[in-house]
């Protein structure tokens, strides 16, 4: 019997319509066009509207992936729904996307792993399918960033947007689907990337809230510099563990949270802007959105067989890459 | 070779020291010794002070878990951490819980499915193991339940307490650890078990701090019918399933949520009370730690190969029961 791996075997995704450009920002902080784009590569971003939350973003892109695989809702076993920007403290977004959908047959949580959240996420959901207990796991990964984007900060509102997308897994055994990863943490980063108040450590009080506290804290520069080093490093790092060259990469499919962190990945891996995917100037940083979103923007691009390297960078720090190779065409 | 199971080689909890007892509570709300102890069987709670969050707790258990085990955090491939009162918003418990402890080889993320978060955290570990790739795994289930509990509300101020348990989980080819599982969710309940605001659906505003909607919201009674039949007839349908009698059961380890619903359970599965294990009346529900604080309580009583129910209901609503043999003498 040959291994089984898990592959990703439908994609579905979601942006709201509304857009903030960067001429719209020019208007709420000190900033400009030309800066947010010579130094993050950001033309604009999609913001959710009020009353609307995580669960109703992931339901479109659950019920898109639903669909294109010709699926019903009670096939789905698994359902792990990776956000820092859950619907509620509790219950988990999962379980409300899951009654949503309809999915009354799965089971599901949230897992949280900042900006990592999706490629974890997918890790995880590929131990479940290569256990054989499950045989269908939907992998969400997405965040309404404008729920904790504090409007008046120009170093954090200009980075992030709104997106959820959703990716289904299924067993494949002619070695298509998730082949390696590597996945990393660092906790000491926690620094210079969270959010002060919200917490056990520091519940919400008429405090918090005056001092801003509920919102996206970030060094910007330190941040950019771990994430330069990191992202590349164990980007190459899973390259060379399976003996791959800048020739057998398909696509780079990395994190979407500056232009100038993917391009020295990029750089560092020796492929060509061709094969490095990126939308990150229509739609920012949408934390968890951002692997699935490309892979949603991308998907009649990526043909049976191709091999990606999936990678990220994030809050905690936590960092990874995961080598895949794609198992259909669209 | 024989199948690979995920078995649990050793266990750390951590309580804080510092006591809320019903007598203290019948000086906070209007509510009765008697009362609290006829209807939920608690007679005591523990409190965390102010300043420490769930990782102090986690660390604590951790460590005396790695301690026993005799092994170095280092050792450690993978660190779940099942909460709903993680320290922050972001980054991921997990990440700080690795940092502290020094599990500097880890990667982890935080898991939430409300009160069956650390059952469903068991069952993906359980996945990590089985697959191959990773032979140390710790699951943390914990929270510090005072951080989002409204000390005015005598419906729930009087069910819930702080504390934190961990497990490691191994690879066994003896046939130990976890056999099956049944895992479930029913999203509609959300209504009846939730926190109204704090997420992306109602974020943090001087509004929702005055209208006190940080704290743990539940219609009691309505919760209460739906967990004895669900915690119940699911903690008996993992048996039939496995063909295991009542005579077969060693020891029901259920989520210690209210007397009455183990109880009911118990019945349920034809299992004396002796086979129960119970520790509700000294901690009270503390959600994510019940099922690892019973562990770590009933440790040395339980023996190699003794075969163990875990059992839980809760906000989701979530669900479900797991078999496993117990793997080692302590």
């Amino acid at each position: 019997m040959s291994k089984i791996q898990a592959a990703i075997t439908a994609v579905g995704g979601y942006v709201p319509k509304k857009i903030l450009s960067n001429k719209d920002l020019e208007t709420m902080v000190d900033t400009t066009d030309e800066w947010i784009k010579s130094r993050t590569g950001i033309l604009e971003r999609r913001i959710l509207e009020d009353g609307k939350a995580t669960s109703d973003m992931a339901c479109i892109a659950v019920n898109e992936l639903l669909q294109k695989r010709g699926i019903s809702a009670l096939e789905i076993d698994v359902v792990i729904c990776c956000t820092i920007t859950g619907d509620l403290i509790f219950p988990a977004t999962a379980n409300i996307i899951c009654d949503k959908v309809g999915a009354k047959n799965a089971w599901g949580f949230d897992l949280a792993a900042a900006c990592s959240g999706f490629l974890f996420g997918l890790e995880t959901g590929s131990k479940f399918i290569e256990s054989g207990k499950y045989k269908k796991v939907i992998v969400i990964g997405g965040d309404k960033m404008s729920a904790i984007l504090d409007y008046t900060d120009r170093n954090t509102c200009i980075i992030f947007g709104d997106g959820t997308g959703a990716v289904l897994l299924e067993p494949n055994e002619e070695g298509l689907g998730i082949c390696d990863s590597i996945l990393r943490t660092d906790g000491s980063g926690r620094e210079f990337l969270h959010q002060k108040a919200g917490g056990s450590l520091n519940p919400p009080t008429a405090e918090t809230i005056s001092a801003r506290e509920h919102y996206v804290y970030q060094e910007g520069k330190t941040v950019f510099k771990f994430a330069v080093t990191n992202m590349a490093e164990v980007s190459k790092e899973i390259m060379d563990r399976n003996n791959l060259t800048a020739h057998d990469i398909d696509y780079l499919v990395a994190h979407q949270a500056n232009k100038r962190i993917i391009d020295a990945t990029a750089d560092r891996m020796e492929i060509g802007s061709e094969k490095v995917l990126m939308n990150i100037q229509r739609y920012g940083n949408t934390t968890n959105g951002t692997l699935p979103l490309l892979l949603w923007d991308f998907e009649k691009q990526l043909k049976k067989g191709d091999t990606l390297i999936l990678s990220t960078f994030g809050g905690g720090f936590t960092w990874g890459s995961i080598y895949l190779k794609w198992a259909y065409n669209s």
